[in-house]
């Protein structure tokens, strides 16, 4: 295994968290000569760049013909990029983390259980075990990548159009086995299932402890989120920046806090003629006999399991794959779960009858 | 009357709102010069300047020999002054606004009627009558002193001696009739009172709509009312600048919109052998006539009346005198109180019974 980064100080942890059986590369990945010179000795490559880098790094991958699979959360549409990646004798499979990743699985899973399936909810989110005052918020990811979901307009399918909601909107209180109530608002999380899947009603809503989105709807209209400088004393002051710097500091995990995070995907439809609810859950909780977070297992899990299947041969072929791509090849499912099973991962699957007889 | 003001603009308005029996004069006020030399032509000054200029006019009117009512609310003790108005033959009514003002004179009153007095409470709030989402808060006079209230340490008088309590803690619901539940958070409103009265418990504590409090407890925490610069993309930036330039212009009234102001001055000690509870209670409104705004009532007309009675000699004599100086005085509270009722101030007293028979 080799590890390439710019940063010494994260190949230094990384391969201290590895017990020093992988060779480490210090690279400036945000060069695609560079990573197209690594990904050509490998493999198999697994991406996990910032989201800017992710659409470069999928061509630059691409180019060298190794399998690849990525977690970088890009935001332009990958599947647009397939007769690219094609064209370059690539295979990717991307958005392969927890959500956007397994949730697209699942819900491609349960879009072919039911038939119809006639609407698929996600409901996702990372989060400190412990609640302290005033947030009931840690990052487990980029700060900046969390404010993006406050402020980002959520895309959502409702008869089987795509509606635009606000940031922040419709939060709703639902409970949780194990965590206890949480509150959902929408997100724009659909990505690519907003085109695969020729579901109805489709929304992905992410989760917070009650209270904090009360405090962001606040932060939001005393205008803490704006990118638009305002003058302060004379000098123009971007307030998200002001915002950044203060909020980050605070919403950092402290070394060994305890996170976790939980996923429910659901959907409902027919099923032997029986109006019927598909529900797969999971939660888990920081590794403390690795140290590994939550956020990093629940993310990077699925995507090395489905490294493993692009080096075996188990997934193969050309072009952009998009985790609900692979909802019909139950052994990739199972081996999926399987191996985060293993790791202490374990996704349930729930069904009952809905509405009236 | 003469209206001195460094803006043209104020002047004006205030022309308009007499019906123009005045005479304007544009001045620099913050020249102690300027101000002796308007104060000598007078028969008496009423002083509203802003808090830091507060000191300086005191000295400068004294300097004028004319009899002086001010409601600057200087942040200095006005009584440490008093040799020095004195020696210039000055004499000086300071503090008389609605709180300070109203709130010295009626503790002193009930702290006279009491014997002894065991406690006194201040409670005083100006809030729009609407209260509007996240904030249910409009500032009637400067909102940097309003964030000053949300950051200064709170002294208050426990068993006789003073303590300091940290800027918007113990916050406790009390309802007000009229308006409603409302929360009330320790101040450093008591002043003068804290040297003056010999009463063992004495506190102040502000009022707001219930949720407010919280609000301002997180932005606290969140850094936005600090005075230390951060570092913001490499520049330097104040947080509580940052948070002015952003709230300031929320928290200011619309023209017209109406604004309340609630205060109770409350004592209990011993009556007659009795134990009992002194109440005096005001609840006043934006004057929909005239335009006053309620804070700006309740603030002015008492400072107007005790410059009449300056005027004919009621209140004479030499040196600073805080209200609760005058609470011996029941011709000066009896015209105070008519005074205002006159104008639609009700100040209203109630007493009863407190503890076990």
């Amino acid at each position: 295994v080799t590890i390439a980064d710019v940063r010494e100080g994260a190949l230094g942890v990384a391969l201290k968290r590895c017990g020093g059986r992988a060779r480490t590369v210090k690279a400036d990945l945000s060069n695609p000569v560079t990573i197209e010179g690594l990904s050509r000795d490998a493999d198999v490559v697994v991406g996990a760049l910032s989201s800017r880098l992710g659409r470069m790094a999928l061509g630059a991958v691409a180019a060298s013909g190794t399998p690849y699979c990525d977690i970088s959360f890009m935001p332009e549409d990958a599947l647009d990029d397939d007769a690219m990646v094609k064209a370059r004798g690539g295979l990717a499979v991307v958005d392969m983390g927890v959500a956007p990743g397994m949730s697209n699985l699942l819900a491609g899973v349960i879009a072919e259980e039911l038939s119809p399936c006639e609407m698929l909810e996600i409901y996702v989110g990372g989060l400190p075990m412990e609640r302290r005052w005033p947030w009931s918020y840690k990052a487990g990811f980029s700060p900046a990548d969390v404010i993006e979901e406050y402020t980002r307009p959520a895309r959502l399918v409702e008869h089987g159009r795509i509606v635009v909601r606000p940031a922040l909107s419709e939060p709703e209180l639902m409970d949780f086995a194990g965590v206890g109530t949480l509150e959902a608002f929408n997100t724009d999380g659909l990505r690519s299932l907003a085109y695969t899947l020729k579901v109805p009603f489709m929304k992905e809503k992410t989760l917070r402890y009650p209270g904090h989105i009360e405090l962001m709807r606040v932060l939001r209209e005393m205008g803490l989120f704006s990118k638009e400088p305002v003058e302060v004393q004379g000098r123009s002051v971007v307030p998200l920046e002001v915002t950044s710097a203060l909020l980050f500091p605070k919403w950092t995990y402290e070394p060994g806090e305890r996170d976790l995070t939980v996923m429910r995907v659901s959907g409902t439809g027919m099923k032997d003629g029986v109006r019927t609810r598909v529900t797969w859950d999971v939660l888990d909780h920081l590794d403390q006999a690795t140290g590994f977070t939550s956020m990093a297992r629940t993310t990077a899990f699925p995507a090395t399991s489905v490294a493993r299947m692009l080096l075996d041969g188990t997934i193969s072929g050309s072009g952009v794959i998009v985790p609900e791509m692979l909802a019909g090849r139950q052994d990739v499912l199972a081996r999926l779960l399987r191996e985060l099973s293993q790791r202490g991962i374990e996704y349930r699957r729930a069904q009952e009858r809905v509405g009236s007889a």
